[in-house]
């Protein structure tokens, strides 16, 4: 199955429902509509259980520009809102909410490859996915104080997360920019690959998650969630209890043993 | 002091309590058996005021197979539920329960050396120790997906807080193994040794801390549990403020701090 | 601007407010009033709208030495408590509280450039600081329990923070020391330059932070501190939307961009 808009292509591979953004004019930037088109190829992927995992990737040299100027900061200039201020939890940043991040973690799990530059919040968007993938071309662009804004997307939950605190810190207060390598470096991204191989690689990847029975999957990115900042050791020991205890009453996990132990490809699909 | 059962061997050696895992026939696969008896002579080197400080280690390739397949998984497929279900905490797993994450905390320092491969669970029960340690030639096997269950044993907790909230997603979702060296890279374990020297190596480093003062090394671990998560800087400061001034009235600083300063080694046992 | 006290020096930089630790008889020695005078510095430079951010380092081969022993260790040998036990929060370390810990995290950003040995609080005192630097020769003492004491100023909570929960338990239990290289490594610096540029590097870095809108580098920091622990991910959403509805309503936003746009070095004093 394969979707094209001028925006956004989407095809499934292997299990993965693949997504391109591929607006070259505007390089990415994220409008309200073109969230809303990414956000509703997620959901789409996520209610076909011909699909396992999801990666989202960019075309030519962009990832992501990042919120659009045109859209989001000249109308400020002049003194304009440009959105509806109805919703008291967008930050002003139009349809956006917490939304997009519950949906992310939600979702199935999602491998994005940063293919080029990736400017503010054509980073934050993605940090609450699941395996961050980059190539020595891509880049890592921390803008927000040096254009009178902070970090969103909840990144600074997730960068942190995935950097540690230090390192969060000198990135968001120099407004510094790194490349793949260094991104590589501190943990920002799970995975270099050479640019030529990143798409490949990055499938292969998700692939892999694919082949995963979908309650597991969904259990272990829940448990992660509810469990890694946790600091009663009785509810982390109870959530992963009440997971396992589902686990054995479920016939995905009967069919994932009997597979490794036969040493075939397990089929969740007809269950 | 030397015990040797079948399965695990106990041998005191200069402070250290050593614990070696040999049922080689079973591969150190976690037995309910097994496990309680491990926990038992952990609670022993405890109870022992010649210990200050306990090793874990496997022999020959294997660190752990795991969760014993014949007791725990093979069961299940036939429809039978291996463990009476009266503990709704064990999730499944037999006796074990929170009391196995809690007596790893609330031990004296735990080093584990990771001598070979290490599956599952049997990585798992080792996550919550305090100091890791691996050779080239240990591997880590991430099965749970694989098998249709998810992490245990406090993993979903402990491993992102070693390796971060990525890495740890990755790791889980591709069902990946990894060897000594990148879990040295990636921060699982804290040190690589040549596999020759791995024992002797690790056995330094638990007899550097068993020369700490007991009483310290208890209230620095209850500390970094109590404190690592904790977002109210006022509770992080009033808990070390209570733990100095248990120390300043504690005969263990001024043993400490006169033997320091005498350039002797400090003796406990006398107190 | 500048001022010269025996033990501490201070310049304003291009934007930076420079504090030079120089009490070379003591090696930089925590006592009591020298840590006043350091924290009347640091709430001089916030006080200051020529200052953007904040740089700390020492002279010579010390950084810092740690509590002075002659005034917080050796009169407890001998039974004397050295300070007034009235404020139930200091832990014993006379006037010292948490109030320092909030100092460093509501301050302006704080780059702390490591260039010689820094020993127990000589280190820890810096922890919660925003951007931590080395030069090869600086060198971390974990002390606390060879002295029979813990470790304090909240680095139960920030060493984590930065290096992980395997590392700081590694690192705390056997009293280890570590020099720059290492330091670097596992993360518990950010930076590593060479010893002669560590002081020109580590300037570089402050200048590029008091670049920024001072309104952003506070909201930036603040964001952090309550959002990379935050469990809640509606909360984590509301802060950030929270912040950046104020970003659109501040006359920095504006000067920001518009200096971003024209290419120019923006100008928040005048606003």
């Amino acid at each position: 199955m394969s979707t094209e808009s001028p925006e956004i292509a989407y095809e499934i591979v292997d299990r993965v429902g693949t997504i391109t953004m591929q607006s070259s004019n505007r390089r990415n930037s994220l409008t309200v509509a073109f969230v809303k088109e990414l956000g509703d190829l997620i959901k789409q992927a996520n209610d076909d259980n011909r699909v396992g995992s999801i990666l989202i990737t960019g075309q030519e040299g962009a990832f992501s520009a990042g919120g659009d100027m045109s859209e989001l900061f000249y109308p400020r200039l002049n003194g304009d809102e440009p959105y509806a201020q109805d919703d008291p939890y967008t930050g002003g940043l139009g349809l956006l909410s917490v939304d997009w991040t519950r949906l992310m973690r939600d979702s199935k799990p999602i491998v994005v490859a940063f293919n080029g530059y990736a400017v503010g919040g054509g980073m934050t968007f993605f940090l609450a996915a699941d395996v961050l993938v980059a190539s020595p071309k891509a880049s890592f662009h921390f803008v927000f104080t040096q254009v009178g804004i902070v970090a969103e997307m909840c990144s600074t939950k997730y960068l942190p997360a995935r950097v540690g605190f230090g390192r969060a810190s000198e990135l968001l207060l120099q407004a510094r920019t790194i490349d793949g390598n260094e991104a590589k470096t501190i943990g920002l991204v799970d995975y270099l690959f050479d640019h030529d191989k990143l798409f490949d690689e990055s499938l292969a990847i998700a692939k892999q998650i694919a082949k995963q029975p979908p309650s597991m999957l969904k259990m272990t990115k829940k448990l992660l969630d509810q469990n890694y900042l946790e600091t009663d050791t009785d509810k982390v020991w109870k959530r992963e209890s009440d997971a396992l205890k589902n686990c054995w009453a479920n016939p995905e996990h009967k069919e994932a043993i009997n597979a490794f132990l036969e040493k075939r490809a397990p089929n969740f699909n007809d269950l």
